[in-house]
Parts: structure tokens; C-alpha cells; sequence
């Protein structure tokens, strides 16, 4: 039986640290090094599914063959891109999103984060934001079967927190988010400030959409009721 | 008394040069080195507009004093910038820009390049469009008093291809290039290209939406008859 209260269940890139844009152009850098020139933008709109999905997407689009080693390869080139595109400090904590989990965790809400990315590149983000991952349930690619936008990484989210998927609120940033949170049962609340538009979100099937970590702490009577 | 024909009147970065993101992270570099962080995607969404009013909203939102000297520095940095990300061909034309002007030049169909950019940072773009602008009339901030969302670019390319702007077309990814149509009474023409959503540009006055030049030029009849 699990607990009966509303869990927040957060993405990470995109929705608590500002880090989409250099993903953006470290994919970009992969891709065209492997000969894939694939327009910015599409990959902008791929940002936060699952790695795999990502692959076969472009396979079906560029007519590409996706081996296995081409894949490490593009793997491999996007972490070396993505570490130089990050450095010194160019990715930082969203406006407001310490304080949004700093005003859960004193109000006794729970909260977790489910990410498509891995716990080595997700470490870094998680120091900025100063959440300790050995106090707080941190999911990520490795630790399921199927990332975005298959439930499973918000799924076992809101198991670790023993939380019903049924009550949980989905943050996120993506198309993907939302299409997990409307797949588990959940709500899904759209961030702007991962590039999306309003109505793309809600046409994915946010229920409300705030413009980043502050304006949601501001309105968040909108959503849960304050304790 | 002007020609009585539809005129095309294109903006070049993120219309018909894959060129948004770097020049998004360019400016956040540059703004970072100034001491001000503003958020990606809020950069991202004032791309395209005159760097007068991009300062001025700066100005506004962050409190920070804006001095000529700090002016300077930001244009220069973000020059700095954008070359490094732009370089070694990082930056290339849009699927189906080559295309689409090479259609329109053979149909008879003027056509025009209006920028908020300067033609020091357009050369290198219109090269890469096999553009030559000795032969294709491209107006740029330096030749015009109020860049977008103002309409004084577009009206000012209307006028060199002696053509009705209250016939033209005025195609762009990014609101100020819609804003600026509705205020030359023009009609805009949406890309998503750029990274906006469909609907921002819809709300913005598109009256129609492309994904990118290939996806206009395949349904051109929507827009224009064929010659």
C-alpha cells in the first residue's frame, strides 16, 4: 500500500539545469562526423527520449545503417562534444529549481528524478543543483528497460518514493515527458525552458505549463495544495 | 508604379541557414562573460530581433546597466563566439534553401534576403546559398534606421526588387519576422526550422507554417501560383 500523496517526479536536462542547447549541438557534432547532417532543430525536438529510439528515428529518416559501432561511436562523440560545449559553468541550475526542491523537501512533499541520461553524465548536473543522489531517488537510463517516452523511468520513480503513479506529477521539459506521464497514469506539467512551445506541450498532453522551476514554485498552489 | 507580382522576401539565419543554435549559444557566452545569465531558451526566443532591442530587453529583465562600452563587448563577444561554433562547415544551408531560390529565380518569382544581421556576418551565409548579393538584392541592419520586429527590412528589400510589399511574402522562423510582416502588411510565412513552435508562430501572424524551404517548395501552389 503505498503512500497517498501527490509525488513530483522530475525530469533533468531541460527542466532543472539548462543544458538542452549544448546537448543540441553535441549531437549535432556526433552526427556529422559520422556523415548524418540532420537539420538542428529535429534533433532540438528528439532531445530526451530514449538514446535507442533516437537511433532508429534517424535510421528511418536518413536511410543510414545503424551498427553497432557506429552507435558507440556517436555515443562516445556526443559525451566528448557535450563535456567541452559544458564547460566552465556554461550549464547551470534553471532559475528557481533549487529553491523548488528546497520548498518540497521542507514541506514534506516527496520528490524523485527519472532521466533518459546516465548517472556519469547526470552527476554533474545533480552536484549543481546540490541534490545528493544517495538521499534522493535518482533514476536513470541504466536502471530500466525502456527510457522516454515509455513510463518506465517515472514508474519506478514513484516506486521508489512508495508513491501511487496515479497521484504523481511528471515535470518535464519534452514532448516525451509528457507522452510517459499521459502512458503511467500520471499529470504532466510542461517546462518552457527547454525550447519547446506552449502548445506543443499541452498538445502532448500537459495540463498546465509554467515557463521554468521559478514561475512553477510561484503558482504552485495551481497544481498541489500547499501544506 | 511597381511590378505586380508576388514578391519572396526571405530572412537568412535560421530560414534559410541552419545557424539558430550557434548563434543562440554565442550570445550566452557572450552575456555570461558580461556577468549576465539569462536562461537558454529565453535567448533563443529574442534571436532574430534588432540587437538594440535585445539589449534593451536585457536591460529590462536583468537590472544590468547597459554602456556603449558593454555594448561593444557583448557584439564582439558573441562575434568571437559564433565563429568557433560556426566553423569547419559546422553551419550549412537548410534542406531545400538551394532549391527553392534556384526555383524561384527560374520561375521568374522575385526575390529578396532581409537580416537583422550585418553583411560582415551574412557573407559567409550567402556563400554557402551560392547567393551572390552583387545579383540578389540583401538588405541588412546596417542599411535600415529599425531592424525587426520593425518592418523597415522588408519593405526596404520590397522597394530594391521594385515589387509591392502589400503583395509580398515574408518568410522566417522566428516571431519578429511575422510581427514585421503584419506591420508592412505583408503576408508571413512560417518555418519551424528555427526551433519555434507552430503555434507561436501562428499567434505571431503566419499564415502559413513549413517545416523547412524542401517542405515550401514541395507545396508552393499553397502560397503562390506556379508560373
Amino acid at each position: 500500500m503505498s503512500r497517498n500523496e501527490t509525488a513530483f517526479l522530475f525530469d533533468l536536462d531541460g527542466t532543472l539545469v539548462d543544458s538542452v542547447y549544448q546537448h543540441v549541438l553535441a549531437w549535432k557534432e556526433s552526427l556529422g562526423d559520422e556523415g548524418v547532417h540532420l537539420s538542428v532543430w529535429r534533433i532540438h525536438r528528439r532531445i530526451g527520449m530514449s538514446g535507442g529510439l533516437f537511433a532508429n528515428m534517424l535510421l528511418r529518416e536518413t536511410g543510414i545503417e545503424i551498427t553497432e559501432d557506429r552507435l558507440e561511436r556517436l555515443f562516445r562523440g556526443h559525451a566528448a562534444a557535450y563535456a567541452r560545449l559544458a564547460a566552465n559553468e556554461a550549464v547551470r541550475p534553471l532559475p528557481g529549481a533549487r529553491e523548488l526542491l528546497g520548498y518540497l523537501t521542507d514541506s514534506g512533499i516527496p520528490w524523485a528524478i527519472a532521466t533518459s541520461g546516465r548517472m556519469e553524465t547526470a552527476a554533474h548536473n545533480l552536484a549543481a543543483l546540490g541534490v545528493d543522489p544517495g538521499k534522493v531517488p535518482v533514476v536513470t537510463r541504466d536502471q530500466v528497460r525502456h527510457a522516454k517516452p515509455d513510463p518506465d523511468l517515472f514508474i519506478t520513480a514513484a516506486k521508489r518514493l512508495d508513491c501511487d503513479i496515479g497521484k504523481a506529477l511528471v515535470i518535464g521539459d519534452s514532448i516525451w515527458d509528457m507522452l510517459a506521464a499521459q502512458r503511467a497514469r500520471a499529470l504532466g506539467v510542461g517546462m518552457l525552458c527547454g525550447g519547446y512551445g506552449q502548445h506543443e506541450l499541452e498538445q502532448a498532453g500537459a495540463f498546465r505549463v509554467y515557463e521554468d522551476p521559478a514561475d512553477l514554485l510561484k503558482r504552485i498552489d495551481e497544481i498541489v495544495a500547499r501544506s
